[in-house]
């Protein structure tokens, strides 16, 4: 799979719509256009079913290519928002995931308020038929929701695309931001897991390994839920360190 | 072409949602799905071109295609109109016709009141390729413009019903609030800080004693801001245990 190309510049800007593990090319075609009419054109591709790039996709997008040829493509979710400071994933199912839930309008006003600030923004949207994994949902920093009738309430994948589209248009300029310290990027965030579960794991306390996966996601969703700053994630890995210290010394 | 049915009764209510000379089945299934995601169920139908029923139409509604039975059929736009005392017109392009233009988060709000105020009331959504006619903007009191960008601004039928649909929704009685994971208490937090606190001084990682307020107040701070459960509190005490006790064994 090629590798993202960080180098390419938007066009129009606002945050990066994450398209994770889409089926069907069409949809992805579709996506670009209600990007495009909302004034988006960063799209990001996780690993999509079919490959990249597909005619249809092209086919669909009609006038709104330009943001096809824009769009990046990447391995797996952590790749695609490791330089991403605000992370929402959008999901139209309850998740048993302790985290904030947004309208999406309450989204796009992060995401303004986010950009303003200087941090990079991006929204996840999961695949056609069963939307985002946990793993994934549990990256992000706040679930977006889209307020529905409650009785049929799934979306299309371009019209989850559209609505939060639309309400990241009519957000509009943000009131300035306070300038604050900058908040960690899904990388360090990663980089911080990277030490601690291996830690947990030989303690024997991701045990037993059925429940592990449940386990690591909820932990990280301690972590992830607040927004971290970079700061933040550095005094983590020192009390990691002296915990650790801590035991050998006792 | 059969007339209106109106004893039929609304099951959900709502403004009408008047397609005016859609083109393709496809599309009016994908209006149902579309209205019926945000409570709309009163379809009503201008000379479909292809004519109505139409399988393609169930087809794609899926399971809305209880809007597509309750729809009503009518031979042109005055006849489908009659019966409503609010009228708006979608419209992307600018027309030269003084009348006031609305976003679609106005026009549900207008059509909240009205219907509040026991009037009937209606939303023209014009053909797939040259929406409404002039003829047809003229009957409505006001047009819907949905704010886009202006480079590649248009939206397909279900797309544009979608939108409205959405602010439709959001612009009544917000749904009650889901019970979710028991937070923890302050004191809940404020055992884990007598816990942690010690073993990060008996560590050395609480150094310098000066900066010591500092440092506390910090990591205070990036456990507070989450608003954890009690159920991750306790997370935080096995990891904690976890790490000491790992550290005594290497």
């Amino acid at each position: 799979m090629a590798g993202t190309d960080s180098s390419r510049k938007a066009v129009l800007g606002g945050p990066a719509i994450v398209l994770v593990r889409p089926q069907l090319a069409e949809n992805i075609g579709a996506c670009a256009r209600a990007m495009l009419n909302f004034g988006l054109d960063r799209m990001r591709l996780v690993a999509p079913r079919d490959g990249w790039p597909q005619d249809k996709a092209r086919a669909m997008a009609s006038r709104a290519d330009a943001v096809l040829d824009n769009a990046t493509l990447h391995e797996d979710t952590p790749a695609a928002i490791a330089d991403l400071n605000l992370v929402l994933a959008t999901t139209a199912r309850p998740r048993d995931m302790t985290k904030p839930v947004m309208t999406p309008r309450e989204a796009a006003a992060a995401c303004r308020q986010a950009l303003a600030a200087g941090e990079q923004v991006g929204v996840l949207f999961g695949a056609e038929r069963a939307g985002l994994d946990n793993d994934d949902v549990v990256r992000a920093q706040a679930i977006v929701a889209v307020p529905a009738n409650p009785a049929f309430a799934s979306l299309n994948l371009a019209q989850a695309v559209l609505l939060f589209g639309y309400e990241w248009f009519q957000a509009g300029e943000p009131p300035p931001a306070e300038p604050g310290e900058p908040r960690a990027s899904a990388a360090d965030l990663a980089n911080f897991y990277a030490r601690l579960e291996p830690a947990l794991d030989e303690a024997g306390f991701l045990f037993p390994p059925e429940k592990r996966p449940a386990m690591v996601r909820n932990i990280r969703n301690i972590f992830a839920r607040g927004g971290l700053t970079a700061h933040e994630v550095s005094t983590l890995h020192g009390i990691l360190s002296a915990l650790i210290k801590l035991g050998a010394r006792q």
